[in-house]
């Protein structure tokens, strides 16, 4: 008879990952309406062109994709049991770039190789770089990035590996961003849309206040990381903590605070890249989470009436109507939870 | 740089509404059979139509239908950006009727046209009177009502506009009730619809106790709320009130209610159409909601073997059954969540 | 003018049961990809089998099945209403066999037949013995079983009826396991699937820590429960108790543990049967059910590169790493919830 938890998946261990390694990440996932429906209700989404397949249609997507943020979460989730299961923390993404949009029937699978290694100096844990691609049916590339978490040494005493690490740029290049085939924004319904902001309109620097709440719940947050098979035990598990609290899965910030940003980003339809995130403190039910956004640069794409802003979005616990990121320490402010950094397309 | 809040939507206030002002709301939706599912579990409907695409084919019905509340939740959610951000109160409905099903796949936009207005003697307020009307992606109507609502001035001393009251009718006139095209309860299923009782069988006056009870939650109510992309942040926010409960949307009542009477009206398979809506109490997660309604009138109409009946649904927090309305000084009665004035169609 | 609840259903009394009868259950029920996107929500399922159409189509099923509990649930939900409305206790299943997978687009009724009856010597209930079958829109079994629940007398006086008991097997031979068409594991692909462990590699008498756990809330079984329009009264009405609580539908903890099972049992890709089941002990939001498995029994069976397990699914309050199933009295342990006994297929 073999040993009780001999079958079960404990995770891997900074020192299972080595330098190259290719990890094919289990439980492919066909992209639904389900799916759609769902984020609409777990997150106050009002952009246009995930909402309506005649919006979509009319800027030359059909069929109509679902949120960027779907599909990442998705693709995101299938790694969590080989990659961070075990980890002490989610420390950064860096060149996330989507390719062509997802649209319900499409299949997502994720493979990720090792491209970093650091062992902490405790000689307890160390950090795991890993290029993550998620690709479709038809072997196309749905979405890629780089990540990097700290993870527990299984056994303190196995040798350290050689420190690489890998060369990650600061963001994404505007020409590197990929354009979906077809997009057009010249016949874009500004009405339909919600605000008649266009690239123009935004200045560099300039800050948005998105100005409504909300206040989160445990049954929420599970059910949606539960939808992105996200296995992480402490969004689910009161058991897992001391408190007795469930650790909200940070993904769920993300599109909570992407969707509250509609509110003065009504345009900003589709997210094209992001150039990297930080999960700046934890979120738990009963938190009420603002946001607030900084344009940090634009730039000119090549599809017609299209231009792309990279924002900042900050998720905040409580309003800041002050908009402050950091402190005078230079830390993050108290209540930021999270500090992201992305590019979207808007209309010209 | 622009001021921090000036691109986001603070709501239009009194003085901002003109008589025959046209407003064309954001975000068109596609209804999908996701937006079935989550009702359904948002929901305890058991209704054979909009929940079997046989019954609904049986019937005449063909792609079948979503809940007609679905289709109004959605049309009434685009309203309340515009017209209900700063609203005090939403102080009614009339000549709601519903024109052809929704069918997952099609898009509703909403339009709205003031209709009415008043300021309060306090110079403080005003009710402005709405018709609004949802099409689908062929520009077909979907469903059309009026509705007047309280909203808060912004500016005190703006000046009051001219009193106009529009002329709206105590309810939809039976010949006025649109019947879809094809409906046919010549060869109703009664077993699979779950209850043998037809239109011969109510009786003008009689009442119905609906008998079940739920019990309300903030993740539900907040979901469905989001689903139909209803932004009124006191649904969402514990921080938007002083006793830190989020009020539940009043729609979440008459879907909550609609649901229960199915218990003794089974047959009420399609609502053809709303003559008045009362919201007369607040809702809060932890109140057990129950139904009664009422027989107010019944009509013969042009479809085979189809009849008409109006009814008042009400609900209530704690179940009542001694089913009273009003008390003895004309107000209504503790417990009181709503009063719906509708028209459905059932099997003759 | 008719009583007030004239109408509506109070459900069925032990008296109103007699051999032989055939019961027609209400509402129909077309399942969609909605159902599948809820599911994922609720559950914390990762079989690859129902999350990708991919991996269905390259095991000969196309198009994707949904999870058999998802057919389970709503062909069960529906003999709520006339068979244990007024069921003092959910006895026990028996002989439960899927039949070929249910699609979305598949539409569920089911009809039941009452096979055995015996009064209680106190008089006040007795034990109804069903035999249920759910079938599709093209009159095909999706799924049979038989149930026997104890219901109350409406009338303590009413006389017992002969007693009857049906003879029920107390597991379902492999040999009458059904094989979906065209079900082919030659080409399976582990990877997807997430572990390599295959009929050969579970041993009869092994037993399996899930390890994994997951705190109920109120809103998500509630949630899960109306999908599946199940009327059972205590699960959403806080007031159907002295202490306020809701009970827990005992599916909710079958889906749970069955989706916990995943890991140690990812191969397990669909149910082929239900031999027994008892719900042991009542589950409440704010318990952390874990789930242990036990190798029962193995089988050959003639599909391609297929073999059957009999598992025994235990799902416990708190986590059990002893995976005891009684205590030295012979009754079930402490915690325990769940005694399941079923088949499912893996891959030879």
């Amino acid at each position: 008879m073999s040993s009780a938890t001999s079958k079960t998946n404990a995770g891997n261990f900074f020192e299972d990952f080595f330098l190259g390694q290719v990890i094919e990440h289990a439980t492919p996932r066909t992209v639904t309406e389900g799916d759609r429906a769902l984020y609409g209700a777990l997150y106050p989404t009002r952009f246009a062109l995930p909402s309506s397949a005649e919006f979509a249609a009319s800027v030359g997507l059909r069929p109509a994709p679902v949120e960027e943020l779907i599909a990442f979460h998705i693709a995101f989730g299938k790694t969590v049991p080989d990659v961070s299961l075990n980890a002490v923390a989610n420390l950064g993404y860096a060149e996330l770039r989507f390719h062509e949009p997802v649209v319900p029937g499409d299949t997502l699978a994720t493979r990720s190789e090792v491209i970093g290694l650091k062992q902490n100096s405790n000689g307890k844990s160390g950090v795991v770089y890993v290029r993550s691609t998620a690709t479709n049916q038809r072997g196309e590339v749905a979405l890629e990035w780089a990540r990097w978490v700290m993870v527990h040494k299984r056994d303190h005493e196995a040798p350290a590996p050689e420190t690489v690490l890998p060369d990650l740029a600061p963001s994404v290049a505007a020409a590197d961003l990929h354009i979906p085939a077809g997009l057009d924004f010249l016949d874009y319904d500004f009405a339909a849309a919600g605000e008649p902001h266009r690239f123009d309109d935004y200045v560099v620097g300039e800050r948005i206040d998105h100005v409504d709440g909300v206040t989160l719940t445990d049954p929420e947050h599970m059910m949606a990381t539960r939808l992105w098979q996200n296995t992480a035990k402490v969004h689910f598990n009161a058991e897992a903590r001391p408190d007795g609290r469930r650790l909200i899965y940070g993904g769920h910030i993300i599109s909570m605070a992407r969707a509250l940003s509609f509110n003065g980003l009504a345009n900003a339809q589709l997210i094209a890249a992001i150039n990297a995130g930080a999960h700046t403190s934890p979120a738990f039910a009963g938190d009420t989470v603002y946001a607030w956004s900084e344009v940090l640069d634009k730039a000119e794409v090549a599809a017609p009436g299209v231009g792309a802003l990279r924002l900042r979005l900050v998720a905040t616990r409580g309003r800041d109507e002050s908009m402050t990121l950091r402190g005078e320490d230079g830390k993050y402010a108290e209540g930021v939870l999270l500090d992201l950094d992305y590019w979207v397309f808007v209309p010209r």
